[in-house]
């Protein structure tokens, strides 16, 4: 398969779509980023590497994250994680309040802002230091030592996440959040501001193509999650990965992925690549309008998909 | 890989949930079935042929007949179909109205018995008989000319399918429905009502693994669905085809099914097979707890899944 | 208190607000009421009556029916008609399905749509003649003999409301409607039809201002409800009148009332008199705009509010 | 009227329902009221006081505070206040998320939390000391110049009141906060624990059954509010003042009237006067079980209601 010249086809017809949605602006830092940025990258478990555009810069991770919160989560706890969240689409905003109050402070599921949260106290809870540990997990998994948290990003979330925290006070009310609604809320908000290219990103998801194994570690393999936790993370993504699109991006896509508001996506095909993709401009769902576009174009150019 | 073994440990296993949940008693002519029949079967693309225990005794398939006028709907309609019906998984039970209401009459998705109702207006809209159009369809895809309706179920759905009627009336309301209710619903309440083994089953999901080529065909290859119509019917049953615990089946199990009240499930592991278990004791989600198990052993004991 | 004055006041000052809402029109043969009629009626207690306007003019009462419904259906079974209705404000539009799903087929309270297809079932299970009997009650709280439905609006109502039928299917599936949804539905949209002036609506709210006796009854008085059960339809009146706007109408106006989409509004003032205003348009929540206006100026230039 | 004789007449019989609710235990300081307590106090127009049991003993008002925060913003405001707050009846608990989200952050009355704490923001933004301005409402009113807060209960909830804090920073997500949220809530709490006896609460609520005017003030009467902003107090009160039983109260007590989980509740008849009961065991709506039934024979027995 011609990855390389695929990328650039999907890159050119993505193009069309520029203009279509809005960099997200909730917060006040993110609103800064040029809208017609576009990168994508693709990387194979047989270790080839091809890209095109803005794939070596970084931005804003935001929501992508939640899927080292989950793979470290499950590490630590294991299937009991799902005592404290649920694993079923949420059919609501990724900020909704309403879902918790029904179901009586279970969020519906780990990618949610609520799942996201409670994940967080769980690190909190097995770990010295969750915004270290969530920071370094992203540095081994891209390979890119010097990852980072963006703090400007994090202080403006901080200043502004008034929703964040009241889902974090209203999950403490609930007897869902052990540690103070201050620590968990700061080290969220460091968690959602990891700044990240699509070179980067696509490398961290590789392991989750690869059953669990790091791909890098080419002599003695470092298993992070054993095979059947990574069908399970992997199911989670496909399920509930965009918000109330999920259905939408199964069907026009047909891979297990992971959106947030910065305009980033990152994809996995089981058993063979990890693909990242960024655009900042995203439709109302959240999720980046060429983003998705990119990868449809690409299961549909590969014809690779799950389905 | 040694799948008939496979089925019969599965079999075991999957034993020990027996009375562990309820036969469906809405209607009351499910409530007649023995809890205790169990049959699974397994077939292959190139051909083989695998089943355990009651896989050839016929049951009331229920919702997984949706699955046939989905697949009819977009033969006849295609993505238009989309406009009338969403893909999105729902977070409420398959019979509720609220979802309807707040979202003014389009169906969340085509698994629902909203979405099925629209679907059967659409069959009606398209084809001189809608009700003997489903049969036909099951007819090609089981292999089984005898494959029939099952009037006493289709006639006690009937007399006492009130929450149907009231979403046909909904819809109707909304515009939605452009045939009589009293249309809609008699030919919903018979494809319902479609009665099939285990083998049947299996065999009429096998184009869905097949990219949408019907297998039984050598010589000349009949196409029913193209490859981008099959990927997106599969994630369609993914992301909606257990109601409020699509999530759970995705998590567990990890392939596209489809489940129906009378606790039949069917699914595919595309490029290899299709599958199917019957089990009648439903949990309060309205799926089989056997056949939910069942399946999940054998994923977990043959490593197949589409993660 | 010369009432008269005042209405001609009200009159003119409730003028200014002519084609500020929109006559009703989902059902075809309401949406032909000339849009600029008005008219006001105040009865009081000791035989005086005042009008202005055309309040002779009859007009489809619609939900101002739901009134004569409730005071027949305690009248029939006291207390334990709320057993199977509740009397809490709904926070809902009159005709949704979210609530009656939510509280599993009780209808939040009596005035809306669902709680008077309940009371109708009531009506059916102990009058010879549910039709009948609504319009006879008509005839003798208003004293006009040719009082009557509207047949071509109940006709027009049976052709196109879908949402009702579904909403009596709805109660059907929760077992809280005894008679068949045909027969049910069929009564139900002819006492919306009754058609009466504001003169009679006057008259026929005055023995809710009179403890629940007959005003007319000279001689000897004719007692239709007892004090208590009065106080309790009064209270229903005020907090669950209005549909989505029972605090606004309190606030505002500051008496028990019943308002319909027709146009028509009544209201008492406890020990003292009874009033009708029609102005056929109407607001998004269903209720008269000059109407409200009307009562509201009438209890602020009287001074006359149960407040 | 013998009030006196019907109060201990109320006082027998309703004691029969002892042990029939549960003291409020979501703030620990709470749960340590004796349940058994029971006092009711009426004071008239003219000025007699009528009391009974434990009429003498102060005891924490809770919601019932939300009363003197809405006359006094509405004295500072006028109608303006409801351009942030609505006025129409909930229809779900008091302190639910659900509806602020639907109903992107405007409460939907001044009753419920969400609605105290916005008006506790219009306090803040027109006082030098929102919580000394409450508190000297609230000795003024009573006549009793030691009517205090409850520090401890209000650091008690200050401790576990997640759920308002929740709330709070929901509103200033939707920018209907405008002071920091933890002057809001500290100021908040305050008011929720104000500590007073029925005796003070009936004569605190007599100038609403004055049409505004304080009952003290002989020789120059002080207008608190005008007679349409009583009327419209009133109005909200019977309407909103009861959570999700406010139907039930209008329906079984038929006055305008506040609970407070504390188990205390006040009312009044128009005209006539003010009545305060107590009694800590409450229903799982947040309202005092005998101060509920108390009222309801206090109205029976006296004849007297709005309706």
């Amino acid at each position: 398969m011609n990855y390389q010249q695929i990328l650039e086809q999907v890159s050119r017809e993505a193009a069309s779509l520029a203009g279509s949605g809005q960099v997200a602006s909730y917060i006040p830092e993110l609103a800064k980023v040029p809208p017609g940025r576009f990168g994508m990258a693709l990387v194979t478990l047989d270790g080839k590497v091809f890209f095109t555009g803005d794939a070596a810069e970084r931005f804003s991770v935001q929501s992508i994250s939640k899927v080292f919160l989950l793979a470290l989560a499950i590490r630590l706890v294991g299937e009991k994680l799902f005592e404290r969240v649920g694993k079923e689409p949420s059919g609501n905003p990724f900020n909704s309040l309403v879902q918790l109050e029904y179901e009586h402070g279970i969020p519906r599921n780990p990618f949610i802002n609520a799942g996201a949260l409670v994940m967080t106290d769980v690190l909190l809870e097995h770990l010295p230091d969750a915004k270290a540990a969530v920071l370094d997990f992203a540095r081994l998994l891209s390979g890119s030592p010097d990852v980072d948290y963006d703090h400007a990003v994090a202080a403006s979330e901080r200043a502004t996440g008034f929703t964040n925290i009241a889902l974090a006070n209203f999950l403490k009310a609930h007897g869902n959040l052990h540690h103070p609604v201050e620590h968990v809320v700061d080290a969220y908000f460091h968690h959602c501001s990891l700044s990240m290219s699509c070179l980067e990103l696509a490398h961290s998801f590789l392991f989750l193509a690869n059953h669990g194994i790091l791909p890098q570690s080419t002599n003695q393999p470092t298993r992070l999650l054993s095979v059947s936790q990574t069908k399970r993370l992997n199911a989670v993504m496909l399920t509930c990965g965009f918000y109330d699109e999920a259905g939408e991006f199964a069907f026009r896509v047909g891979l297990p992925g992971k959106s947030g508001v910065g305009g980033g996506i990152a994809a996995i095909m089981p058993g063979r690549w990890a693909a990242a993709v960024w655009s900042p401009e995203i439709n109302h769902f959240g999720n980046s309008v060429r983003g998705m576009k990119a990868l449809e174009l690409l299961t549909t150019l590969t014809g690779e998909s799950i389905f």
